[in-house]
């Protein structure tokens, strides 16, 4: 943890000319503000060797009413949209959580304005806190970020 | 929200002829079920401008015994499955959240009603109300069905 | 239910001489150690026509820090992972939650063994209950299990 899952419809994945945008550069983008979050207290909210940023295009989807409004909107119809999805631990401050979802959505919002000007497309993004019943770590990539 | 994630066996996205079905179309449909229903004051349950139904085959799977029985009872053995988990906001009736999912289970009866006498699948479908700490919206499709 | 989708990087789906795994095997062995739980009055814990195992590869990632610790400590700086969440129905003990999770482990510490040693590699499996509002199912693949 944090897992951030990214659930979009697939013509995202074309170039920008034609209505895409580049997924993999938000991952990166994202993975780094989720690095560079700090607590009330100045440390790390998140440990590094837990984040990961995943991104998923739809095989097939359906959005709101297939198209008609956007159409009658003067807009091809073709609705595009991003679930973004943050699953992190148990137990950190309201402050925290509000203060990371600040963050991960100024990165979302400039990374889509040019797509939020030109076509109709939802972006949602909401944090969920695991309440898992059972959780273990097999790894050797953690051990890179907890030297000493 | 509302968002319907499916994860199906692969196998589902061929042809009827060789045991598929056309999931797109399922998406159509469970899109426009989720956009036609109505609560006890005859209001719409869900904004129409956050539904979104969003399909996954698998890359890989393994299901029950791995076809054993199956083969068994005269089948191919190769056993299909889709899971549907529909998340919505919090808040609404447990009356809503019934009458909801036995509008779904409608539609999924239908659609696979051919499957279902043709071959061994299983077919789950959970509602889940979110329990988010973190929620936000960035949208050019939403303010085409809030006109005033 | 059992539900247990795993999450990956699609560098894993390469052969094992190039970094690789057999996800589809992985899949194979995990509803199989699924089905042979049992608990504390040596009933089956899951019901075998509910088990699922799907494997999806990310289309786009991000990880930790990108890869640089890693290729300061003479890796190549591609990391990967695996996330492995199981879904499962509620009102079972703590201690079999326990059990099914360290027997999950077993296997994955078995199937990942040679990858952890060569490179680096971060695998989460958590266990949740689910807490769904709306349960049903429709399935012509139950019933082979269900016999009188």
């Amino acid at each position: 943890m944090p897992h951030l899952t990214i659930l979009y419809t697939p013509d995202l994945d074309r170039p920008a000319a034609e209505g895409g945008t580049d997924i993999r550069a938000l991952c990166a983008t994202l993975a780094d503000t989720m690095r560079a979050q700090r607590d009330e207290a100045g440390q790390p909210v998140f440990p590094t060797g837990g984040i990961r940023v995943l991104a998923y295009p739809a095989a097939h989807c359906a959005i709101a009413d297939g198209g008609a409004a956007g159409r009658a909107a003067g807009g091809t119809g073709d609705y595009a949209f991003v679930y973004l999805n943050l699953r992190i631990a148990r137990g950190r401050s309201a402050a925290v959580h509000q203060a990371v979802g600040r963050a991960l959505d100024a990165c979302i919002q400039e990374h889509f304005a040019a797509l939020l000007a030109s076509r109709h497309i939802g972006i949602t993004l909401q944090i969920d806190e695991g309440a898992e019943v059972y959780n273990s770590r097999t790894s050797s990539l953690h051990p890179l970020f907890t030297q000493g």
